[in-house]
């Protein structure tokens, strides 16, 4: 069962450890099966080395395990949030990548400081506020995605145009159209957190990038009007 | 036709990826054959590994698509402009690469601080000012060679003696006399661009280098007097 | 005679160039045999191309070499006071990896500003107090691992719970349940001193993670109710 | 003639790049054969790919080439120079590492903060005085030399225990007992400038390693009372 989406979010966990973005187990990446309403995931603490298709874990969208023996990632419950609140999305990814998880850290959004950033996230990416103990005691993967959705809410953000977060004290959660653009968008989410960082560094009143460059470079690659790539 | 050209221009994009100064798509390597009028530039959102000889694009100096069946890269125009402009260059490369691009977020020019930059440039690599909305609204591409123009019109910069323009908010524009060297000017940017930010981060009332310094180090390279190398 | 305790500290030594934590010959691995007594510990400057689980040294809690003709590692004495003090730890590691020494060198304990660190440390990773010229000349190495001690007994530091210090003007040691973990807390330790260091340039009012995200990750991770992993 | 020696500068060279030392043709080696008075160093501009052992070139103290056809380094006359002022010395590296050079860049000492530094280095690696207009333009490289003698003689410091120094807004040089040992203390010294720099940004009010630590380290590896290694 689900033999396509199994390789597909294989392939995409196995690009953290490629790509520099996990030291050890920490990461993992989930996708979806919006018709069955079953996803795949990594399971919990698992080497990258060791994985294989087979070992990923499929549940149903409340959680309960379907397939696999291993336990899934600790990190469900978040995943699984995001996925029922989003219906546009069909891939996520956690990270602790180093620059993205430094400014959760600092608790601060990545402002939008050039067209590297445009050219996929239609604004600042935002940092959450703090769980409250009570979140954290209780509920915590399931709270980490509530904190997020309200951000979205509160702010008025669309998860397409924003494809990820920074959860305050802790790193970066990333979704796509599926598991591979998700782990796509983890990539440029970390270049661009260096990259604001260094930005920040050599001038310390460094402004955001004009609305109007955020506009030409976003709309240069997505909607209607996009004219970069082979289309 | 320009079979030679064709395989330059390739040997050239494949370098950004080898030298680390590209991530995914981002970034498009030209050259031009001055006698013909025409150029050979990277198809646009094509990855690195997929790129080959054949697939890159060729037009003349008016844009007209010549040969290939891809769109050409996004920047396309200001390569366009650049060529048109300076007939002494023969190859330009843009990168998002990582240093460079955050001294252009920061918007400021990379001062002179040593010989390793004094080598290459002849002053420090400037920095464009801000596209007006109405610039970005237009003809995006065209005004940003247009910018890049005016930046050395009136600072008085030859771009033989200075193959390098941060374009504010975005990112770097090399060039040289063939697209090796425009590849080879933005590699040595990147790593100027890394050493400046770190001599202000260890003296952050630090000194370009004196104008003694910069003369020696750019004509033992180049011009009459050059001595570096096996001439 | 211990073929596997050798064989252990052998692969947990050559994991310390692989993951890029030393430089030449800068670091050494231990791991100890509590039923007999005996630690078995890298030879003093060898190259890690040039180790061999044969080569590696065999001494008792003393001090006394048990077997091998070179000389052990130089801060032997250290090891042996930590193995003698902590009958709970089985592996040592020390280091000068980048990130993590300079904290040492700043003579500052790391803070705990995130789920990454408190995966694996209960709190601030601690920095010793400067050793006294007197210690310094006349034991040094043994003086090294007694202020450690020292900084472990006064802030009341439970050894597991905390698997690492940094010594002043000096680097770290990690330690573990056997060489392998005292390995792989070298490493984590080395990124978390690298986010550290980054949260702080992002934001120098950073505040560290609420005690809840950091009673969450730890016990998610230790102890009775652990759930993350395969159990 | 001189195969030894020339294998041996050639090993050293090579060292560069595969430890990341240089970019492009950016740094040189050189050895010298004490008994025939004559030094083998790389020539001028070639590429680090391109380099063979019979390629070298070889000149005696006066710069007078005695064997090859290419032009020898820049840099020679710089290498000369502290080959007839200090006899210690068996070779000689100039490298443009990115953190040495932006110390250098940044036109101050670096610090003595901690034991890696002091295995190596009995004090902070002296940055030299600019050089004036007038000695720039004259004889550059030989001027660099002389102002490296001039800054260890003012400052009372003895090659052997100091084998680096920086020249302001240019780079570092690295000296040792033959070429191999140069290219040694250059890789310590890139370390130990990024460490440094990173100790600054963690603790601005950092300082230096108590003179007890500097002692302790240094002659642990150096003298007559050394034990490290295994002698």
């Amino acid at each position: 069962m689900l033999e396509e989406l199994r390789m597909e979010v294989y392939r995409a966990n196995m690009e953290l450890p490629a790509r520099g973005l996990v030291t050890y187990t920490w990461g993992n990446v989930s996708g979806i099966d919006r018709k069955r309403g079953l996803i795949v995931i990594k399971p919990s603490g698992l080497n990258y080395e060791d994985l294989t298709p087979e070992k990923l874990v499929v549940l149903d969208l409340k959680g309960r395990q379907v397939e696999g023996d291993l336990r899934p990632s600790s990190d469900t419950a978040t995943h699984l949030r995001l996925y029922r609140a989003w219906p546009q999305i069909g891939g996520i990814v956690h990270t602790h990548s180093s620059m993205a998880a430094s400014w959760a850290q600092a608790r601060r959004d990545i402002p939008l400081y050039g067209t590297t950033h445009a050219d996929y996230f239609y604004g600042p990416v935002p940092c959450t506020r703090d769980l409250t103990p009570q979140e954290i005691e209780t509920a915590y993967e399931e709270e980490t995605g509530n904190v997020i959705l309200e951000t979205f809410d509160e702010r008025g953000l669309n998860p397409v145009f924003t494809p990820a977060v920074l959860c305050a004290s802790h790193g970066p959660f990333c979704w796509g159209k599926d598991a591979a653009q998700a782990v796509y968008h983890a990539v440029v989410l970390e270049e661009l957190a260096r990259m604001a960082c260094q930005t920040e560094q050599i001038n310390p009143q460094a402004r955001p990038a004009q609305d109007a460059i955020r506009d030409k470079h976003f709309y240069r690659k997505h909607g209607a009007h996009a004219y970069y790539g082979q289309g």
